[in-house]
């Protein structure tokens, strides 16, 4: 006998992009920044250990939300922290979606969305997107059990962008809210964040993993209507992040200069190594985000993955039902990248 | 029209004791240790901070499952590490408990099981304490909606304990998991760290918040058979522990002086402020926790809560629908404690 809920005992957890744990990997497969983060970020964590780590955390990271206001052009009410925008995902889905209700999402996309649907009995219907990545007017059909629609935008794998005017169609044409995950977003050329303000189903989530190299922190926030994130707070856990994530995270996001340097370095590699896929044969996506998503019908990109691991070169390789297999390769630095496209030379 | 869950709407937010943001105030509302932590802490941040923080955290924080595993005298796979006892709990109801099933919980005491329960669309049936905080036989009964049975031990705000043998007893009975709440559990004469070996429905959660004087760092974990743990990971989200607060945590485990150091000062405290305020006309109930439970109809307890506030002292006051009121006083250091009993002695 389970004493677990069924949704439960059928779920198969979700699989995050393998951490070796020990021994010297070039690690292009969870996008994380292969950059150091900005050095306000060790100083304001010093700073928060002198004062000792006793006390409760704020539980609402009020310094943060003030500065990310700014950032953003809105009041502090506009703004939710959380223990990584995964968190922010997982309130979402508890906070609008009940047992048999229905969560739509694009496929392919971001595997997370599916398993949070199942974690909640509720279910996922994956849309495709279409050939050239953009979307089909099914994902904006309305469904009376409809309750939540997650975009991400830059999406992965693929790194294309739906353009903000279309992500304003579609949440006017949406019943329900709509979550568009803008994890990548620092790396794009537009993004949704102003538009919360407009349209009051929309709720923009970002996190300081990616684009601010702070993947071990757990760091995300959220932008929507205050009256939403009223909502939103009453399910969140009361301290959900801790003294020192807040003070590293209000330093790095302090740091814009840093994050403009770091952006135009990712950029001008992502620029280098799509090219250079390209001459190697890859069917390379144009991306918006800190990766690449490859394709080749012609190659065999089991094999390819599984070399560069030999090599121990991380990328990831997915294989999606009804759409097909790829390789997806965070932008490292450039002598990563380097590395890499030598070893895939010698595979193919 | 509201996107939330009719759930959600209803709900009233968990409100958690105050935390002043500015001025000094004697805390001695919220049971946070009044002792810095181990000096290891410190150093192991530093030590994390050098590693950097642009890659995602171990995500089972192996390192402190060890060190844990060890403490109790089990493999690490019996357990798992989350961001607070609070998303641990967080974590059992949504794993557990389906929409109009049954969640059981003693009263009065941590009022947040409740709350998960309404988030959650399930039912939280409370089942009042014997006047001498003794569990009734109606806590063990069977119920074919029954799904999770939690048991804070010591008890908040009483601080008082049912023994392992009695919990033992209800672990037997029960048709489903029970928690113990084992977040005070260090302050104790006994505790049911080694029950989950003899009884597989049983899941003891521990905080480092209290008794390691690490509330700001967002740290607990749960002992439980392999087979429990292996359905709760597929909950929880795969990054839910930081680079800093798992380095933190696992120092801090590691200090078993430090704990036993602190302990002896805060039992010490305890019993001279027992007597205390007993000598002020207080019924103090004798406290296996952090803190003291404080009734007395013929005292107007409000008055003496917003008289100490007012002095910049601040305590619990709860006033428990069906049982009545009282004054919940951490144990602070002896001075501050000294402070507390001075402005109650000119109140009364």
């Amino acid at each position: 006998m389970s004493y677990f809920r069924p949704a439960i005992d059928e779920l198969t957890g979700y699989v995050p992009g393998e951490q070796p744990a020990a021994g010297k990997f070039i690690k292009l497969n969870t996008n994380e920044n292969p950059y150091p983060c900005s050095s306000a970020v060790a100083r304001a964590i010093e700073g928060a250990l002198r004062g000792g780590l006793a006390r409760y955390p704020d539980a609402t990271a009020t310094a943060f939300r003030h500065r990310a206001a700014e950032l953003h052009g809105v009041e502090p009410e506009w703004i939710m922290c959380g223990n990584g925008s995964d968190e922010l995902l997982t309130i979402l889905v508890r906070a609008f979606v009940g047992e048999g209700q229905l969560i739509r999402l694009p496929h392919p996309s971001y595997v997370l969305y599916k398993t949070l649907a199942r974690i909640q009995g509720a279910r996922g219907e994956e849309v495709a997107f279409n050939s050239d990545w953009s979307l089909p007017a099914a994902f904006a059909k309305g469904d009376k059990n409809l309750r939540l629609v997650f975009l991400p935008n830059p999406n992965s794998p693929s790194g294309t962008m739906v353009t903000p005017e279309a992500v304003r169609e579609l949440a006017e044409q949406l019943p329900c809210p709509l979550v568009v995950d803008e994890a990548y977003a620092d790396f794009a050329e537009s993004h949704c964040a102003g538009l919360p303000r407009d349209c009051d189903n929309v709720l923009v989530t970002r996190t300081l993993s990616k684009s601010y190299g702070l993947a071990g922190l757990r760091f995300g926030y959220l932008i929507a209507h205050p009256r939403l994130i009223a909502g939103l707070m009453k399910v969140k856990d009361s301290y959900n992040c801790d003294t020192l994530s807040i003070a590293a995270a209000t330093a790095a996001i302090d740091d814009q200069q840093w994050l403009a340097e770091t952006r135009r370095k990712i950029l001008d590699t992502r620029a280098r190594m799509t090219d250079a896929l390209r001459k190697l044969g890859f069917e390379a996506v144009d991306s918006q985000a800190n990766f690449v998503w490859n394709t080749q019908p012609e190659f065999e990109l089991p094999r390819i993955y599984q070399g560069l691991k030999e090599q121990r070169i991380l990328v990831r390789y997915m294989n999606y039902p009804r759409w097909g297999d790829g390789l997806r390769i965070s932008v490292g630095t450039d002598s990563q990248i380097d590395a890499c496209l030598g070893v895939i030379k010698g595979l193919i």
